[in-house]
């Protein structure tokens, strides 16, 4: 029986930057948590610990710093482009780079005497906007999304019909609660795309489509929402939902002589019902190994 | 030498709710993280384990959720004023409560088709409205805030002029970025308060103050934000701040032939920077047992 | 063009159960958090809301309840193919599950007045232990595995001789802290294995390797622990390492005369390196898809 | 009406440090949080930003540093102390000092070669020892503790006699779990004290207390783990406790025709109930500015 190296990569994790575009008064911040990883040949490292092909991972840092300088940051799908490609073209022994960003929100403070201000900002919501290069030679794969997009609806949401098997408890209901944090990724088929534009659209269909859909089932709503996205975007070939549904139990007040006509609920931690799929482009190519290590897709 | 039982309070802690005001089909919903604490002569459950004094931390959890029914929740410190005096003014063995809550933010869901959503709700940012209400007997402490509020300057913001004390290797600078999460709280005098009024004012000369002054230091920063809401605002006795500098370092890039004009930041974690003060009115009497448990206040 | 449902599964996440073996007056506890998903042909319900085939995920909540009463929990293992077992065998809408199970550890207080004691506990560190069982049909995988468990070494630790690209600048040191917190995932070779005797071995072999091995690079060190469980275990077809680099940086005193001979660090959070990397035995089948969907694995 | 400054304090919190004592080939190592703190007469860089009184944040993070050099960490409250007393004695501006520490334990890791390892550690519990010394001019004020420390009993403890009150809906119980995670802090009466010592001491009394006592409400649970201490430390002159009562809800299985006797649990988040109280020695002058801003403490 023989043991070998599989699978490997390896890079820095969440280095945290905020660049400033100071190009004029009006400056614009772009604040991002870049986690870079390289794959190639190195079995060397691991069977030997000889590092003569092992790019530091402080140098992966370095170089996130540096190319942010040279051409500034931009849509964060171009900066994640730009760092694969800096490590895939430019080493050898280098034959694939992961490169993920997260960009956090920042909204503009606008003060009672002077409206919108040039260089002060307030964090916005939990949210962030994701993506996901995977770089093989010369294939790109860009997968985005958002995470954090954390929606409720108070009323419009039914959930019944479900068979009633062994264990099962749960009451039927034509009228709760829907909550999730929307978890979601889109893969483009290929990189000409308006990375800011195409991001914007489908946050809002994705909002559009959970707030407008009568939900029978939070499926019935991810799917609704994943479709309205493929139908409007042709350049997506499939779009994946982490979604949990976050249960709010109606308090049972009737012990006291209380009603609770939908009134007051408890929002419960957990557990937590968790919704995964994906809606996808008929005849288009799966790409598998660039949703490898995304967690909480299947 | 004797051994007692020193100060003592219980309760329940971190009650979710979220309630929904149904009233038209435009909902309004509220959502919060209550909890409360009782206190009084509990001795006996302490050394004996009688409990027939000890009103239940499942019944206090069960109270906020009946009153909440019972009115609404409106206004935090309104809420919390309520079911501190539902425990004081009605039970003999409680002589004091102290009844803290947090509020979550919530927008309406802004729809391309139709515009804001009578139901749909998306979170807001991490920022949260606090109040924590102690009542003993009938004196009422209202010290309401903000935690949370994440803000940034990109310039405007200066640092120099300290002592070279042993281990000093900070360099002066004119120009660094400022950021800082802004927790705040502010002690009422009286409890005849238009409270969400008061709120949305404090909170925008918190803002105000932050992005307009020119800042020497971030104790100069928080001086100013507290000075401002002490002038606008006669019914508050003083404001204190717990203010992390979240340092935000240049990244040299000189080594590579690159220049970095205040443009590529490294956003640390740890250590921070922590400054805490209390900005006060002259002449008013303190109530320093109101502030004894809030935590990262001096 | 067409649009469908792809791959999706759903179910209950993070059910937390304490279970207590009350067999003898020796009581013995299982803490574990239970995440039930099930796979199958649930089209209708994301497409039309039809549930009729939905098993709630409540019910799959006071599944892994009930049959923790009627078996024990036993080893993670067993209960995770005992609850996939009780779905896909008998629903046949359910044609496949993914079981996940956290074990979190607790030790038996020892007093000073009566030495270990029959029922009370303090919980240990924060390392679980992991399993995910995918069942698909009649097929089932087994992938265990420890998270949480962090490690340190104060010398023993290399790191030098990786080239000197653009943007490097990282000093060679022939001394470091190298310090880490493993998580590990073995696949098995079938299910007919005594768990816990291999995970205590697999565990150990994971201790002895990273202690015992003189490190040239993390790499190494995590190469070494992998082989050295594929040679003590056969029935163990591939490991998978996801391994943060927790950064020790030696604080330079030198400014103010003092030198530091490796005593005093600076633990930094962020960024860190991240290795991952696989272990495997040659000539076995691979299992990619029951790697699907698990964080931080390549 | 006059605006001020009221109390203030400023430093650099979290700076995590890990000392390792080389003075052998049997390594140890000291893992610390320290947070610095100073107080004084700052009203200048509040009022004008004149910062010429302000030793940076930054140097007293060096500083911590350089005393750990000098002097290794040794019992966190003698290195608290060592660090106030530098700032305090030190400097004239500075009239008090709050250092606080924490430290997280490690254990040797007992490899099956070659027994417990000289250089390799993997980390203990989530338990936390912990120090904050107020120092005021010459006053010093030395309260320690433990936090993290999470304990249960999975059989001893009842709960009923409690009053039906309005929204009363608890059930008494004889026989329940009781969990919870003891935050404990000590006041120590003077500084001369063998801090490694006590600290053992007391935190095995609080586990004996925990183990040991039939619990008839946590609140008896925790003031017989008070007074334990008291008994025995004469030079502690009060304890503080903030004690969750962290749920365990028996899961009812009577639907399905399945009893529960006590053996599976629901482990529930929120809310808790949450029991705070000193236990003191009479005739012992109070300090209760040392215990401001300690959180979670009334």
């Amino acid at each position: 029986m023989g043991i070998s190296l599989g699978v490997n990569q390896y890079g820095k994790a969440e280095v945290r930057m905020v660049h400033v575009d100071r190009s004029g008064p009006r400056h614009r911040i772009t604040d991002v948590t870049v986690t870079s990883q390289l794959r190639g040949d190195f079995s060397a490292t691991h069977e030997t610990g000889d590092n003569s092909a092992v790019i530091a991972t402080d140098t992966q840092k370095n170089t996130v710093y540096a190319l942010a300088r040279l051409g500034g940051v931009g849509a964060v799908e171009d900066f994640a482009l730009r760092v694969a490609r800096h490590f895939v073209d430019g080493f050898e022994q280098v034959t694939g780079a992961r490169q993920e960003v997260e960009e956090h929100g920042w909204e503009r403070i606008v003060t009672s005497e002077a409206g919108e201000h040039d260089h002060a900002f307030s964090r916005g919501s939990g949210e962030t906007r994701t993506t996901v290069v995977t770089k093989t030679g010369a294939e790109e794969i860009v997968i985005s999304g958002v995470s954090g997009l954390v929606v409720l609806k108070s009323t419009g949401s039914e959930f019944h019909g479900f068979p009633d098997v062994p264990y099962t408890s749960l009451v039927e209901t034509d009228d709760r609660i829907l909550a999730t944090a929307v978890t979601a990724r889109w893969r483009y088929l290929g990189v000409d795309v308006d990375w800011d534009k195409a991001h914007g659209s489908v946050r809002q269909i994705l909002l559009d489509r959970f707030a407008l859909t009568h939900s029978l089932s939070l499926q019935q709503t991810l799917y609704a929402m994943g479709r309205g996205v493929l139908e409007a975007h042709p350049e997506i070939a499939e779009i994946r939902f982490s979604m949990p549904n976050k249960h709010h139990f109606l308090v049972d007040l009737s012990t006291w002589g209380l009603d609770n006509p939908n009134e007051v609920w408890y929002a419960a931690d957990r557990p937590y019902g968790l919704i995964e799929a994906a809606v996808v482009q008929d005849d288009v190519p799966p790409a598998d190994a660039a949703w490898a290590g995304i967690a909480g897709f299947v």
